[in-house]
């Protein structure tokens, strides 16, 4: 691991779409969020809807017709790749928090080594939105031979000290849980009042103000919460929904890995600089697509990796959609981002 | 109460700087933010410094040679004025979460009550930034034969569902800590764990994420605490040591009723539209401050509260100023707040 520490085995979860050709050239790898798993879409093997249903798939922008789509869910995940949720084999328990402390370019070197097992090195293209797209840019700093064509959404090349403030108190609130237990807690027990706490967190800084004004402006919810301070505007309603689901759902110390693993990520440790860590990348063409209204991953994160690209001499395209939703756009705004994406990916 | 409920009795702490005129025409009432204390400025009797000690004194903006300054503690709060930290005489114990839901309106309705009773009415003043800025609309629209010119400071006409969910986020944080015990916590224990949560986000939300790239960029902090997910970065120490400072110095039950009152703000229910509210402000003159960098109560805010008292025919100025410390500008940058300030004032 980069930070020090060993894994003994590593499993790496992976789904495909598509057909490989026989030149092994339409390889596409798709790296995710914090939160999803690699069933980005329906398949018949699984046709429950994926977490990009609408971008991938045959015709789609990311078209399986043409690519061989393999989307790798993330070293540290609970979805079924190893992380703190996995029994380490050589004590028979869980990882927990004696996991070693991950980073984005472990996240990229599985993946890497997953595609390596396979037989695949050559990429057409590395598409990764939020850690997703630090784990691309992570990805082809580290094998800059491999990606022809780089994608980045609503990513950065580090995080910025208000992501981080951001994401150390949503840390805080699962580690100040009781129930965390220093991180010893055995399913079925689990801290999910701090998780519940860091997601409604989390579902602020993923949307904007404005869509909220828009959506709830003040309106009261039926579901009226009886306590004092309790649920009482449908804003309130909306978090509480999401971040019940959220629980079920998410290993908390995976939650806490993850979430550090974005905050130490820097392009600048690859070099001594942003523009010398991201100099490393080789690829011919790069997508660097960013949204207004993304207060997390701010715009201008995403104008500074296609600028140091473009001033190095590389292709690169800086696409800003004005998207309401905010840092979740990708995941909702598809009349906006299945175009950007889709024009890109036609001529890769 | 406006939501119902009775408070026997009410005391109201207030300070004073200055003197009043034979005539009784030279008072200027400063309403506060959800924290502070009537203690704005120093004065022979009190020499510490205030929280907004370069703004009020003599020869400053709010200016004590010629305006007899009274500063009055809100209902609700813990510093002096009847709160849910206060005795019920009725019960020889402290209020807690009996006391009756809290609004602005009557955190106006008691800062009133308090000046008649010192036989102020007539006020040629009234200014308030932030939650104070919510206490003097409403003071304004409540008793608006009283009110000659009004101040509001990154403030709003009613909450929006951003700040609402933020708000309810830092509430959830202190009403899930174990220690607050369903708000029947006694001092001195407390629970500061879910305190200092919700001040840690508090204080995200007060500054800038510019101001922070400015200043602390990504540096790592010299007192690293030693814990896994614990402080590591310079943003995450600043956290920690105002976090520190103010669970010592608040009441978690007063930051539930306070952050709710704002809440529930809404000019609209003075009338049935902002409009309608609005139009029952009589002051003379308005000034109306933003600040661009400000994502709690955003700029358009202001200039709502502005726009619409032109609409009606009134003197109201829009002040936007482009401080790089967000919601917390008017008591950081002193050089642009205290001209937009002294220069109304000069003319009031």
């Amino acid at each position: 691991m980069r930070h020090g520490g060993v894994l003994p085995e590593v499993d790496i979860v992976y789904e495909t779409w598509g057909r490989l050709t026989p030149a092994r050239d339409n390889a596409l790898l798709l790296l995710t969020g914090l939160s999803p798993s690699a069933h980005a879409a329906s398949s018949a093997e699984d046709p429950s809807p994926g977490w990009w249903e609408e971008m991938v798939g045959p015709g789609k922008a990311i078209d399986t017709e043409r690519f061989f789509v393999v989307c790798v869910n993330s070293l540290g995940s609970p979805h079924g790749s190893t992380g703190p949720a996995s029994i380490d084999a050589r004590t028979g328990r869980r990882y927990g928090i004696t996991f070693p402390v991950l980073t984005i370019e472990d996240i990229a070197a599985t993946a890497h080594e997953a595609l390596r097992a396979i037989g695949l090195t050559q990429l057409r293209a590395v598409v990764g939105p939020s850690l997703g797209g630090m784990s691309a840019l992570a990805y082809a700093i580290l094998f800059p031979d491999d990606v022809d064509n780089l994608v980045t959404i609503s990513s950065a090349a580090r995080a910025t000290p208000f992501a981080i403030a951001i994401r150390s108190v949503q840390r805080e609130a699962i580690r100040s849980d009781p129930e965390w237990k220093g991180g010893s807690y055995e399913p079925p027990a689990a801290p999910v009042t701090g998780l519940r706490l860091a997601r409604k967190l989390g579902l602020i800084t993923y949307r904007s103000a404005a869509e909220w004004r828009q959506r709830f402006r003040r309106e009261r919810t039926a579901d009226r919460d009886d306590g004092l301070f309790g649920i009482e505007f449908e804003v309130e309603a909306y978090l509480e929904m999401h971040a019940r689901r959220f629980v079920g759902s998410f290993d908390a110390n995976c939650y806490l890995y993850l979430s550090r693993s974005m905050d130490l990520f820097d392009v600048a440790e690859h070099g001594g600089t942003v523009e010398a860590g991201l100099s490393r990348i080789k690829a011919r063409r790069t997508l660097v697509i960013g949204v207004t209204t993304d207060f997390l991953f701010p715009l201008d994160q995403q104008e500074e990796i296609a600028a140091v690209l473009n001033g190095l001499g590389r292709e690169a395209h800086f696409v800003p959609l004005s998207s309401l939703q905010g840092h979740d756009s990708f995941l909702v705004d598809m009349d906006r981002f299945c175009p950007a994406i889709g024009d890109f990916l036609a001529r890769a």
